[in-house]
């Protein structure tokens, strides 16, 4: 048995707020090939071995895919139906017959089977980290190991990971895990937006966190990226202390968004399908600021119909009631590839032909969805305040003809996320052609700082706190000033307390999140004057690097405002 | 006989000013397996057949490698050499005694060897290209078809092509290609950075240029971006009578760089060798605004030695005397991967450890190319005017490192790139610990429009002209303003005679360019007063779009710049 970890505190980036406690779940690495297997002498058994095998998995997928979130359930039964492809275990008996070992053997075939899938491209290629899911499982089935990944929680439990897949977060509830911890992923990681969508407590970059030994006791706090490993009880109560006291701090907290002196600021919810927004509607907030409608189009083998996406465009409308609805048009391309309008592989799909970009070539995808929008608009009655907007819009011409399409279709407002520097910088020009825009803070610091989201490595650039971040968000809202129109940001940026009064103090008057951070945002707006949020922005602008940026806001803050992080 | 094609102009993005008409030579694509060859029935035969083929290949290479330049020879010859690797001859063997036709013999073989170089990754991945080239020419060899790519020239001509490769252009000489068109290609592409450099006139992006017959006559205009195809002799007349009036208005160019008024600009050459220094050095210019180091690092199995180093940059010193010389520190990474220095793949290269995050991470590098340039400085008497820069620079943090490493090694000045729009932004505050600034426009123009520069489809984002570039260009001069250091600019936008002179009314104070372009760039100064250029800035910077840009400057053009575009 390994003896208790010593205790020690670790720190990493807290990406979603809260504390907890309990003991770790460790997600361990997929173990590989046996490498001590003799040499497979029975191909014929062996290889109903390896079918046994892949059986077992793809019902044990199905099982999981049962209980799992509709939008993961396709996910896990389409990987479940890979596991009982007859070809490969053809391939496996192919290795098999020429004595390799037998998990070497579905490796080896496995590998095959990848390469094909990659050279095919497109969605099939998509299909590859299902492969190795398979492959991996198939393998710990026939060495009569546990199943790689994120296990089944008997008691509720704190994930320790070295990173998580998007696969692996896909089953993950509230109910289970108390919190996540991970050595790897950035602030804008899969893990940290799912994390704070579920409201679970989480903390990424944790260096260190590899002493932490599963069973034992792990504590974390995810509001100022602490994890404490074999916390001493005293600590345990002070966590549950500030973690009640967050709560307290919350009760009080309902209704329209404004600052202390009465500053409106309109709190949104961040959804992706009309389930987010009939659970989002449920909270006291003010309507939808980022509706993603690649859900709708992300999986499949082609586009949705017109008549499929007025149903859901119609029961969103419908969650919302007269509430706010910005929606995005489909932003595809980059990481997110679609089957049915792939343009070709890219050496930096970040800065491909994604978003707008590929809107424009593939018109008739933009046509169908902002028909389907306005059928839904009727449909409901034009009771509700949709806006529509772009995404990666970059120059003027672009937001001239995204609003050249959605005009005459009857669509009230038009207006463009501004997620690229050139649009933060010419906003003023910009919106002299459209109604609103939204600052996605997550791209938008990618280009900034010209460094990948998705890469662990560069998180401490991607701060949401970088001085040259927030001044393309000043930029933004001068030119909201000048041409009076409104300015949003839909960032996660929008949904931590600190950041959101340096937002409002540079202009912003919308934030939208997730739905489980309003309250706290709210409560934050509420403990400040407008013009507190003013010099909160002027001393973030202004600070030389993100560091002293946060510092210098910090000297403003509300002591209260300490009980919500 | 195909006939004389029907005359038309085409329009296209000029990348090389000048005019040039001539009989064009088409660079067509490889043609790959014969669909309609036999089986094969003799391996053995057809064995010696793709031998005596490859041999043939790898003798053409070394003969072509004999008269190439001295950069493009050791790539010539490596792939000589990988053309007589037993291994693939073998594999062919293989794939020959399964009754394979004898081309597709040849492409799986070759297929089979890319994967296995693939997976192995780093150095040897990149040889795959090289792999290729000798396929097709193999395949070429044995159907009896003259060698893919670029043909050697018997008279002077205009190469047209779909785009060229990187290997393609290696051997261009301004003796036999008089003009380069492409239909597809950037601004800022390798065709059109290396037909700047050697000084070929050169249009990219013409559309309908398969309109174009082998052999026939055609002309262009590098300068507007203009193509004729079977131009009349009065318009083949026009387009010398421009070139021409050309050298007459460049004749009277000499000296410092300067507006007619006397606001002093410096003019310099961007290099990459000793041997690129030598040849700059002859030109009239003040030295080198950009000496990119990693030639020397690439296609190498370990990195250069201190000796090795300190060779290099003396020469290059010694080269330029008392002239200005600034180098940038190893910029690898991104599209430029080194062997020993591989961080591991990534999605986005544009966007990760490239510049001066990989010295970061091997400080080894850095402190070895440090230590050989201080070394160098030593060894030619302290005299040249030497500058140091890192590239790939986004925060105070990060100049302040580099900084750090610079200045006890008694090297006389330390600065950054502006490439990365925070850096832009935040000039004023880096400037405070360092003392100067480059800015390369064009890795800013693709992080400020979020376009990725090797991306044709894309062009149009990354026009020097767009006024959110000229932003972050005003936005750097500001810091130097404020600081009162300079901010120089050393990308292809830099030897662009008009936008030079919206540059220089930004407020930057040296140009630096292919050599063949500053004679150029001195006459449209010295046309010009100060007080124009700083009109022609504001008028740009305002402008709504990259084309309302270029046309407000236009109208502020003294009449005889027109000879010199």
């Amino acid at each position: 048995m390994s003896t208790i970890p010593t205790h020690q505190i670790l720190h990493g980036i807290g990406v979603s707020a809260g504390t907890a406690a309990g003991p770790a779940v460790l997600v361990v690495p997929a173990p590989g090939v046996d490498a001590t297997e003799p040499p497979s002498t029975d191909a014929a058994a062996d290889g109903q071995r390896v079918r046994d095998a892949m059986k077992a998995v793809s019902e044990a997928l199905l099982a999981k895919a049962e209980h799992a979130p509709k939008t993961s359930k396709p996910i896990l039964e389409a990987t479940a139906q890979l596991a009982r492809d007859r070809g490969l275990a053809k391939s496996v008996d192919k290795e098999l017959k020429k004595g390799t070992g037998i998990t070497k053997a579905v490796h080896n075939a496995v590998e095959e089977y990848a390469v094909m899938l990659t050279q095919i491209g497109g969605y099939m290629a998509e299909r590859v980290t299902d492969l190795y899911d398979i492959r991996d499982r198939t393998i710990c089935q026939l060495r009569g190991l546990p199943a790689p990944g994120v296990p089944d929680l008997q008691t509720p439990s704190i994930l320790v990971a070295h990173d998580l897949a998007p696969a692996e977060t896909a089953t993950l509830s509230k109910d289970t895990v108390l919190g996540i911890i991970t050595e790897a992923g950035g602030p804008t990681s899969h893990t940290a937006i799912l994390a704070a969508q579920l409201d679970i407590p989480a903390v990424v970059q944790a260096k260190g966190a590899e002493v932490i030994v599963a069973g034992y006791r792990v504590a974390l706090d995810g509001g100022v990226g602490e994890v404490i490993v074999s916390p001493t009880d005293a600590e345990v109560e002070l966590l549950a202390e500030r973690s009640r006291r967050r709560a307290a701090a919350l009760a009080g907290s309902s209704g329209e968004g404004a600052t202390r002196d009465g500053h409106k600021v309109a709190l949104l919810a961040n959804i992706g399908t009309a389930d987010d927004a009939r659970k989002a509607a449920g909270y006291d907030l003010e309507g939808s600021g980022l509706f993603r409608t690649e859900f709708l189009f992300l999986e499949r083998d082609q586009a949705p119909t017109l008549a499929e996406q007025t149903a859901t465009y119609t029961e969103v409308l419908k969650a919302f009631g007269d509430r706010r609805v910005v929606v995005r048009t489909l932003d595809a391309g980059a990481d997110k590839p679609l089957a049915f309008a792939d343009l070709g592989p890219e050496d930096n799909p970040a800065l491909g032909r994604r978003g707008l970009r590929l809107s424009m070539v593939r018109e008739d995808l933009l046509d169908t969805q902002l028909q389907a929008l306005a059928a839904a608009y009727e449909a409901t009655g034009r009771t509700a305040d949709l806006r529509v907007m772009a995404p990666m819009v970059a120059t003027l011409d672009e937001a001239k003809w995204f609003a050249e399409k959605v005009r005459p279709l009857g669509l009230p407002k038009v207006g463009i996320m501004v997620e690229i520097p050139s649009a933060a910088i010419m906003a003023d020009k910009l919106l002299s052609v459209i109604d609103f825009v939204s600052i996605g803070t997550n791209d938008l610091s990618q280009y900034t700082l010209a460094a990948d989201r998705m890469q662990g490595a560069l998180a401490p650039l991607l701060s949401p706190w970088q001085p040259a971040l927030l001044a393309m968000v000043k930029s933004t809202c001068l030119g909201g000033r000048a041409t009076g129109k409104p300015v949003g940001v839909c960032g996660e940026a929008g949904g931590d307390p600190l950041l959101a009064l340096v937002l409002v103090g540079l202009g912003v008057s919308s934030l939208s999140m997730a739905p489980s951070k309003v309250a706290t945002v709210r409560a934050a707006l509420r403990l400040h004057d407008y013009s507190t949020c003013q010099q909160m922005a002027a001393f973030a602008v202004d600070a030389p690097t993100a560091g002293d940026a946060k510092v210098a806001v910090e000297t403003l803050v509300a002591p209260a405002l300490r009980d919500l992080l």
